[in-house]
């Protein structure tokens, strides 16, 4: 199959560490995958030099392919280096350009440091909104967090609790609902997928009394949901919604706010949580973790985050071609 | 030892089922309890009538211990009745009372229906803040949930989440944070409690980014904390600050609103947590779950979590008269 382009992201991080594990587990699978950066920055795994990624599946068994995108300076692990912000972002463009021309199956990034690129002019907030800009279809960039447990989508990401909770409106809901249900038939293979729509006070406000959200913003937008045929429920009580019990009676959990989506699944499944943004005119996966500067180069990271973003990337691929 | 007193809750739920189910669990237990409340609630398991709670640890053994309080109507399960209300306050306040006579070692209270005591009269938010008046000490009763996995404790619990966001101040942070540290000492047998305080924006704000509170509000509330001694640390960033790998470093979480911190302990351990109100002048647990009308009557309610919260009211009332 088309091989899937990993992102170097941040250097001094965990990344290069992570990306070499990963291929150690995935090289006997059927994906193959290729890591855009700097060819030195891999150690412990064999490497192989790749001019295209057409030569990625033949080199795969054998070693990592690399498209090498040279670093100006040399990495120290724990230390991000402003001189690397513009290949940092540069393997990003270059990744989803290959996955547009079709060159590349999927694109699976490696975390960044933000701090690290405003200095050098990144003006995101994140990879999910860079992402919308560079490849986008007109809808917003949703970030789905996936595990085998749990799919949550927070429909307020980046911003102050305070900020999140004054900008909800049922649009901000039924937007995020639509693109994740139809990522859910598309990506995930769900023919009626089931959205559980959180509410955002205490026991879902009961009734009014402990907040008005669920009154005035929720149920309007479950019930705006509900008419155009989405199998929404809601408002639910954030706090017995993510029980074991309650999780398999939906497919996403709409959630509106950062935490609200990334308490529980983290709380679950630290390692197995997969991040995949939905919106986008391509397929993109990453870990659902940082750039852990405080291990890097220790020989401490954990790829299981990665290996599952990538098996998740290779499934969403296939199935979108199938 | 002296026996455990355990409400009646909301007769229409599962409260009577739980109980039952409790004592055919813990019959041959140390630690005897007797049920507050109407004795023709219990079905399916042996009951015995007594008339002071000294008589309970010897009819344990083969019956359930009940000081008969009759209720006015007849019981419907799933239907609460507003007659039955005066009859589960006074069971409250009668185990309340005998705790504080030393008659009994604890309260183990079963779930209320806060819509239908309102009517009666009931002006508290919930049980904890009725504890707090009948029971108080001077200090606010706080609300801990504690599982094997994870105790938290939230310093804002039944108000609307951007009401509680606005009354945050390091002072709130602080009073809880000791209550915790306090009770984590005498009631837990832990004997340098390591407090984790949460931040309350994504990331904790990542450096007043995403948010100031917690620069302006945790971070000196930690601080201070600190300058007399206690080992608290934080502002930590709620998404990670439950996983797996974070649990272990701390005794317990210091959360700044409900869903904070009910959110990670029902998704881990729904049926295990057992919520126990700090700072009172007894011993106060109770199951973490609510009245569960839908399934009253059916057999089906799990009484895990009842006999989780009488295991620990055991375990505090004896660490507390050792």
């Amino acid at each position: 199959m088309t091989p899937l382009a990993l992102t170097m992201g941040e250097p001094a991080g965990i990344g290069f560490e992570i990306a070499g594990a990963a291929w150690s587990t995935l090289r006997e699978g059927t994906t193959p995958f290729f890591l855009i950066g700097d060819i030195s920055g891999i150690r412990g795994v064999p490497v192989e030099e790749i001019t295209a990624p057409e030569q990625a599946a033949a080199a795969f068994a054998e070693a990592l392919p690399i498209l090498h995108r040279p670093l100006p300076t040399q990495v120290t692990p724990g230390h991000p280096s402003q001189a690397h912000a513009p290949a940092i972002i540069a393997s990003i463009e270059e990744a989803v350009m290959l996955a547009k021309a079709g060159r590349a199956g999927a694109v699976v990034t490696n975390p960044i440091q933000k701090a690290s690129l405003y200095a050098a002019g990144f003006r995101h907030p994140g990879h999910t909104e860079f992402l919308g800009e560079i490849a986008g279809t007109g809808v917003p960039a949703v970030m789905m967090l996936a595990s085998p447990m749990l799919r949550v989508v927070p429909i307020t990401v980046h911003e102050p609790l305070a900020q999140a909770i004054a900008r909800l409106t049922p649009e901000l809901i039924i937007t995020h609902a639509r693109i994740a249900h139809a990522a859910l038939i598309r990506d995930f293979g769900i023919a009626r997928p089931r959205l559980a729509i959180a509410g955002l006070n205490p026991h879902a406000g009961e009734a009014g009394t402990l907040g008005r959200e669920e009154i005035d913003i929720v149920a309007p937008a479950v019930a705006a949901l509900r008419a155009e045929g989405i199998d929404a429920r809601g408002p639910m009580p954030p706090d017995t919604m993510f029980t074991a019990k309650a999780r398999p009676g939906y497919d996403a959990a709409i959630c509106l706010y950062h935490d609200q989506a990334l308490i529980p699944i983290k709380a679950l499944d630290m390692d197995g949580g997969v991040n995949v943004t939905l919106g986008l005119s391509i397929v993109r996966t990453s870990p659902d973790h940082g750039t852990a500067l405080d291990i890097a180069g220790t020989g401490r990271a954990d790829a299981s985050s990665l290996i599952a973003a990538i098996r998740l990337a290779a499934e969403i691929a296939q199935r979108r071609n199938a």
